[in-house]
């Protein structure tokens, strides 16, 4: 039996059954996590790190797609790296999955570099100084660059990548431009593009972007992903991620 | 009345009841042109250049969005020059529309620099080096780089245009990070892209690009658009560019 803090929701990710604990004022996970999973490529016996993992829903949700391979998920916050933790355990997926405490700044003590073959990473997307921060600080943390910046995370998956590993990560549209400079600066090449658009006829909001450390040049903008097909209504491939409910993954 | 020679061909653009002279043997127009008429941002008193305008069909279209201004058309073949001046004769648009014969790594000795609003280019796809040069030279110059490279292009729109002109191209994905290196080093600030898919789930071939002299980085990628909905079938935003019949544009 796990236990479950009077802080913390038990919620259902419908995907694979999974459960996953939440702390009921802090950040939740939201689509994001869930749009990453599924695009992020997956190979048997991958080795993984997703990098600030918060409560673990990448690893969980990664854990669908990887029969055998292992998966570590870091988090700087000791609350909620136990929590994920007990997550993990929740789903009976200490085999596959591990949650790790640790400042992914210092990642050189913990985790062997150059050994990675995919790194994952939902980062904060505000730059500190833009909007307020929240006053929640675990909110503040998954939100705005207050730990670590967008380059701390990119370096982070420069050095713990293999040669070709692969680092799958989701951001703003705003901040792409900046990310292929950097991306680039650590040896990482752009590969894989899909742009998020809330609604058809809507601009991108968000990227979903795969590079290749020590990559050739080959950059695929894949078709796009809606949100919703209109107003209200899901679009038929977010549909079917929830409808197919046993296993995650698939063509992207 | 306007002389078509025998190795000319007369067709219809079907778009603002345009009539546009091509050699039988030489480059066509393509679809591509007429993306590029349409994604372009026009505004009213725009002073606009298209580089390596070849049969002129991009000042053509563009002029059924500009009611007041003055469009130049750059080539460096002499014969298609000619011809494409012929062409803005057959549909009376030379008050609008100039043909000029000359090379665009020399514009500044016939075109003053830093004074146009807009430079658009549809510029040949193929590095030297890449494929087979046509055995055609005006086809070899419109397909691969042989009469300039993709710097040149863009060095000299970034010499046209005045503070906040704009550059709208379209190129192949592959070059994208490539041309977006090359506009950051002229000063010009991509601002809008637009993928352009053959199908809804097939990865983008193309894109339409439209950068700002010394703008502030603010890029947006606007709702993707499709050339076909399904094979054999095109989509209704190109078939409505052909059913309105007497103007272009609208929103992109």
């Amino acid at each position: 039996m796990v236990t479950i803090l009077p802080d913390e929701t038990l919620d259902d990710l419908i995907i694979g059954n999974l459960k996953l604990l939440q702390k009921r004022e802090g950040f939740r996970f939201n689509m994001d996590s869930v749009l990453l999973a599924h695009f992020a490529t997956v190979k048997t016996g991958d080795r993984i790190v997703d990098l600030g993992t918060g409560t673990g829903v990448i690893p969980l949700l990664l854990s669908t797609r990887l029969k055998k391979g292992q998966i570590v998920g870091l988090e700087i916050q000791p609350e909620m790296a136990e929590m994920a933790g007990r997550s993990v355990e929740m789903n009976g997926l200490q085999g596959l999955v591990q949650i790790m405490q640790g400042d992914l700044r210092e990642t050189k003590k913990k985790l062997p570099g150059g050994t990675y073959t995919l790194v994952t990473a939902n980062p904060p997307y505000g730059t500190l100084g833009e909007g307020l921060l929240n006053p929640f600080w675990g909110k503040a943390l998954a939100r705005h660059e207050v730990s670590c910046s967008l380059e701390d995370v990119i370096a982070c998956a420069g050095n713990l990548l293999n040669y070709q590993g692969r680092f799958a990560m989701i951001h703003r549209v705003e901040r792409l431009l900046g990310i292929i400079d950097l991306l680039k600066r650590y040896r990482l090449e752009p590969r894989r593009l899909r742009f998020i658009h809330p609604l058809p006829n809507k601009p991108a909001g968000h990227v979903l972007l795969e590079a290749r450390k020590q990559g050739a040049p080959d950059m695929k903008v894949l078709p796009p992903l809606f949100v919703y097909e209109r107003a209200g209504k899901y679009s038929t491939e977010i549909m079917n991620w929830y409808q197919r409910g046993d296993e995650m993954g698939g063509k992207t």
